[in-house]
């Protein structure tokens, strides 16, 4: 909490007042946080686009999260800013911010057999608005997620969401690729939805690797026609999709492929 | 702060990590909190679309409200209520919740000026989005009023605002009224906006006293050939408009009118 122990933070800030802030949630490995700089810049593109000052942030963080991580193995870091305390009302006057809260948590513990068997999703009814203005970047303002996220217990590892036009979108805490006839697809998130660091690994990698990646518009019934689907986020990295409601769908050498390309991302930090 | 006084919330509260919760700002005069029971409803309805289970909670309020007003003469008070404290992740298991939190503040000292010639509105760039399963409701997911906001300092006491389609919304911290032709109008909240406890207060009274009174979707040009325009919210009230954009507007015997009806709401309590 700003650099001290803390497990509190002042009823005042805007972040419990409004959502108004931003997180990014980490892997470390060996003491090291992984896709750390792609972490820090969309952070640093989610300040920009919210207009909340933080000269030298990025580099407490980096500080922060290191100390946080050296003396442990593995598992997950939170990064959590807000734009500050301040009073009462939307205008952003803060009487001291940014507010940054880094957390460390255990590793989560996936079964196996979801990456060897792949998993089936839930399809949420739940539909994300349209709202470019906010769209990509990783905000507090959460609700969204949290209400397609009500829709099932346990049963199932992650669910599809679909916009207010019933375009795909992503997962609740995850994005969805697509493969077709040996090209990658994946929702275009310029509406709604959180442009995720591993999503942007394997757009990349595929482009280096000279396989067509596109970034566009998916509907419903173009996914139910898909030759594979996976998920990706920073916990369990790249997910195989064996089914979606009706829909079976078998295994595919791009997921593994994909799977390779985050490892050697993280390897590589790139 | 849950009954007792605190000036600070967990790190973990849902409210602080994903806006996960609702508020509502009140007047209090002589004591008395105003249109408690509207705000009570408000609120409850806000807590049923969120699904956060609240057994007894608005009866807690009632005492709290009640303790927090009862030495001052007058003022605002906040409620904030979020799901509660709760563990990473989007899935709404709390470990303890929900979390109430009751704040007095002193009244905002608007200028009389206001009233009496009618205030000048900023337009504003920043569009809502389309979000049907979160529109009307006063939740914490409030970063569009907060860019909306951003948009001008101290200039203008309010700015207008409109979704994504160019349809006109509301201000950014309160409601818009349109008066045409002997009728009232006002937008339609049923796909972004915040349904104010004043505005409904007017649209009650307006059908009570038999003048049409419309929730309807209104374009920036149909705004433009407005008689007359006004705001309201629970700081201010009613608040007439002489100015918006290029466009002037008259003084208006209903915007007297809709002072009166909510005058009366908050003596009768209705």
């Amino acid at each position: 909490m700003n650099g001290q122990p803390g497990v509190s933070v002042a009823v005042t800030d805007r972040g419990f007042s409004y959502g108004d802030g931003l997180f990014e949630t980490l892997r470390f490995d060996a003491g090291r946080p992984l896709l750390l700089e792609r972490h820090l810049q969309r952070l640093q593109h989610g300040l920009e686009r919210l207009l909340i000052p933080a000269d030298g942030l990025l580099d407490l963080l980096r500080d922060e999260l290191a100390m946080l991580c050296r003396p442990h193995p593995g598992g997950l870091l939170k990064i959590l800013v807000t734009r500050g305390e301040g009073g009462r009302g939307y205008w952003g006057k803060v009487d001291r911010g940014p507010t940054r809260v880094v957390q460390r948590f255990a590793s989560p513990d996936y079964p196996r057999q979801w990456f060897e068997q792949g998993v089936e999703l839930f399809p949420c009814q739940t539909r994300l608005g349209l709202n470019p203005r906010l769209a990509g970047i990783k905000h507090l303002n959460r609700l969204e997620q949290i209400l397609a996220r009500s829709e099932w217990q346990d049963q199932y590892p992650e669910g599809v969401v679909c916009d207010l036009e019933g375009y795909v979108v992503e997962g609740t805490m995850s994005n969805l690729f697509m493969v077709k006839n040996g090209a990658l697809y994946t929702p275009k998130l310029d509406r709604c939805g959180v442009a995720g660091v591993v999503r942007a690994v394997i757009i990349d990698s595929a482009n280096k690797a000279g396989i067509d990646c596109h970034e566009t518009r998916i509907r419903q019934d173009q996914l139910a026609q898909a030759d594979a689907l996976f998920m990706t986020n920073t916990g369990f990295g790249v997910l195989p999709v064996k089914r979606l409601g009706e829909q079976n769908y078998p295994s595919h050498p791009y997921t593994a492929m994909a799977r390779e390309w985050l490892e050697e991302a993280r390897r590589c930090e790139c």
